[in-house]
């Protein structure tokens, strides 16, 4: 116990250098899905490998036919000393969008104190560079007063998470040994609220389609043509609004086929926490349509999804332009739950929008294979050691949630390594992720930090 | 008559550097519509003014808030001479789109021979370029030859009318003493087919409106709020697709109310018209909706539409990114026919819109004050001289026919100044007008300037 109280005291000590060095990290643009965002990229990698490697860590880059990977392992002597872990986190961010909703500029964090805390506004502060911090924090503040950690550990930093992962598949098939280990901790997730901690013990599978329009014709007049001829904006528009019934639920023929129902104990668990959710709580839902019977909470964890991300066609300004397009786009996602495979679902949507199709026009699709959902036991003793570890930082109950969001990843490591894969990490809905003004807090940071170092000791605690 | 067989010649026998100066004008990008094109449509304006100072006209570019418009006056000498004729033409051009779907580079004018004819490739090679140097090259011819015109002539090229004409009104009532004219030739519609003319005696009125549909959140991510929280693509596209209904009639509230009806002597005109349209047989209608109880002419002439001419929303690419966007916006144009007033229209559709928004999501409109449709008599003297010298040339009879098309300026003209005018031109909805690969044909070309050579000879003829 003395040796953890000199881990916290160690962390707590180099609060402020520990924040200067992340406000270093969150400069570098690491976009992956722009080609524009390569040198970011290779410079975040670059950045992170100096920092593992000065930490005694044996690194590798490992280069991909996307983004390179950082691959790290502790000394051998940590060998034999308990359960093998793997750290994982994503070193790439979102694409900025439209830079001029930001506030703050996304690659020039800025640290603005509001009300009690202090707010770091910049993309990726909290997704998920944040993350990823937190645990090589600790780890390297945990080594420094143990000289070695609870059982090998191996670090994967990932660069193309918000690009769809593209690489990491082949990476894994190709680097089982090197991933071989007992417990993946996917850091990735969020805090059920601001003061109390959560694992994500259930997560949705993913699938992108993105579907295109064609008309018969090329661009054309919109005034020699308009009244008569096919408008893809139109039918497209008619696509899209044909997809959800007025119940909420998504319209395409055998969509809930596969789905299993949520577990009556899960669902009633889930209720008593509906009453107070923060993660709710810090959006507004009116305008939006949850499928009948179910509550928003059940919806977003328990209940499969279709979202339309991205449209586009035609004129899209400044000015005006009496254009007929010849196609229009529509960027759309799936969040799959237990029950669902990607390929089958993909399948259903694409015959539901052939069969609709009018005469002379045409569709084209594009997407990736998808993921599945997943669920972890919350009996898992992983489960137990990362919650009770938790719970000692932040005084209060670790909830174990689920999530509307999707890890491919985990599903990869639970099928290819057999590995079990603990879903945990310290970020919030309401940290504008993904979006414009994306900002984390000094304070969670520094409490995720000492939250590793419980978890760790709880880890040490498991062999004894 | 020798002295128009001498026009004629001369207009023969430089077919080639006529060709070669069209070029010339083709090649500066006066994108009228893109901040980024001014310098093109300065550039446009000088070349311009040149050419017409070198004919002997006395040229002023009048500086607007806008792009500059040129107005040109022949020498006093004609004064008295005869009808006072204005020529109408515009020297912006549509902005090139998607670059990539160019076969030939948008303004490096290529010339390719497919068959008896020779096409030019460009942007502006038909709309409108070609229409305003028709005019210019016989006038140039004639004057050559006759030593003076058989009225006053003043020439208006402007530089906005693919981007809304914002600095027109403006001008023209500050300028109608340098505008007087008994009829206007506005050089901006398009033949009946590739060898028969046409005056086009019927326009359509012309709004846009842009439409923002704006959720209660900011961008989110669509994993945390997808299934439950408004999403304005999914919004937007009902809102859109409940515009029109299975009668392929526009379901706004009244929207019809104030239609007039084609009359009855019209309609059985256009029928027989329908039986051959070039026009119509230049697209495939296939996957369109014309209103029932009208043929695809009748609908596009002489009933009102609705066009969606863009939409933007959520991730634009490249790459997938799991947003729930904040705002989606269309972009919609109305084409307007006798009885509807621009302001009515757009009010009905405000109403619409703002009706059927969810609770919590807000909207936002943009959008000119429009133009109304515009009919000319079959009767009036310069209908039926412009008809009689196009027949002249092209050795068939010419076409009385309407448009889906809008000419803001048409209405102004006639509202203003009082004048009649006459829409004439040679363009063809299969030169692909404002889309990718737009071109027009050397023979064409050289065949309306020889048109305007037997107009101005009937003009020459009606005062005698």
């Amino acid at each position: 116990m003395s040796d953890l109280n000199d881990v916290l005291s160690r962390i707590d000590a180099e609060r402020e250098q520990t924040l200067a060095e992340f406000v270093q990290l969150l400069e570098i643009p690491s976009i992956s899905s722009d080609p524009a965002g390569s040198a970011g990229i290779a410079e975040a990698a670059d950045w992170l490998k100096k920092k593992l490697s000065g930490m005694g860590f044996d690194v590798r880059v490992v280069v991909t036919e996307g983004h390179p990977l950082i691959l790290a392992h502790s000394s051998a002597e940590d060998e034999g000393r308990g359960p093998r872990m793997l750290f994982y986190g994503h070193y790439d961010v979102q694409p900025v969008g439209e830079e001029d909703q930001w506030t703050y500029p996304p690659f020039k964090p800025t640290l603005v104190k509001e009300g009690d805390i202090t707010r770091i506004y910049a993309r990726g502060a909290s997704d998920s560079k944040s993350q990823l911090w937190s645990f090589i924090e600790t780890l390297r503040c945990w080594h420094l007063v143990h000289g070695c950690f609870p059982g090998p550990v191996t670090i994967l930093l990932e660069g193309e998470e918000e690009s769809g992962s593209a690489s990491l598949p082949a990476f894994i098939e190709t680097h089982k040994e090197d991933l071989a280990c007992d417990v993946a901790f996917i850091c990735d997730s969020d805090m059920w609220s601001p003061t109390q901690p959560a694992v994500t013990t259930q997560l949705k599978g993913l699938l992108h389609e993105k579907v295109t329009l064609h008309a018969p014709n090329p661009d054309m007049h919109s005034g020699y043509f308009g009244n008569v001829a096919a408008n893809p904006i139109r039918i497209l528009s008619g696509l899209l609004s044909a997809l959800h019934d007025e119940e909420g639920r998504v319209a395409i023929d055998g969509f809930y086929d596969d789905v299993k129902d949520i577990p009556v104990a899960l669902r009633e668990q889930w209720q008593s926490l509906s009453r107070a959710s923060y993660h709710l709580e810090s959006a507004d839902l009116r305008g939006g349509i949850v499928e009948n019977g179910y509550t928003p909470l059940e919806a977003i964890w328990g209940r499969p999804a279709l979202d339309i991300n991205g449209i586009t066609g035609g004129n899209q300004g400044p000015g005006e332009r009496s254009v007929l397009p010849a196609s229009a786009t529509a960027r759309i996602s799936f969040r799959l739950v237990a029950g669902q495979e990607p390929a089958t679902v993909r399948n259903r949507f694409r015959d539901f929008i052939r069969l609709r199709i009018p005469e002379g026009c045409r569709v084209e699709f594009e997407g990736g294979e998808g993921s599945r959902a997943l669920a972890m036991s919350p009996e898992n003793p992983f489960v137990q050691a990362v919650s009770r570890g938790m719970e000692r930082e932040w005084r209060t109950r670790t909830i174990l949630k689920g999530s509307g969001g999707s890890i491919p990843l985990a599903e990869m490591f639970s099928d290819v390594l057999g590995i079990d894969c603990i879903v945990l990490g310290f970020i919030l809905a309401s940290d504008a992720i993904h979006a414009p003004d994306e900002h984390y807090d000094t304070e969670r940071l520094h409490r995720s930090i000492r939250s590793w170092a419980y978890i760790l000791d709880e880890i040490q605690s498991m062999r004894e």
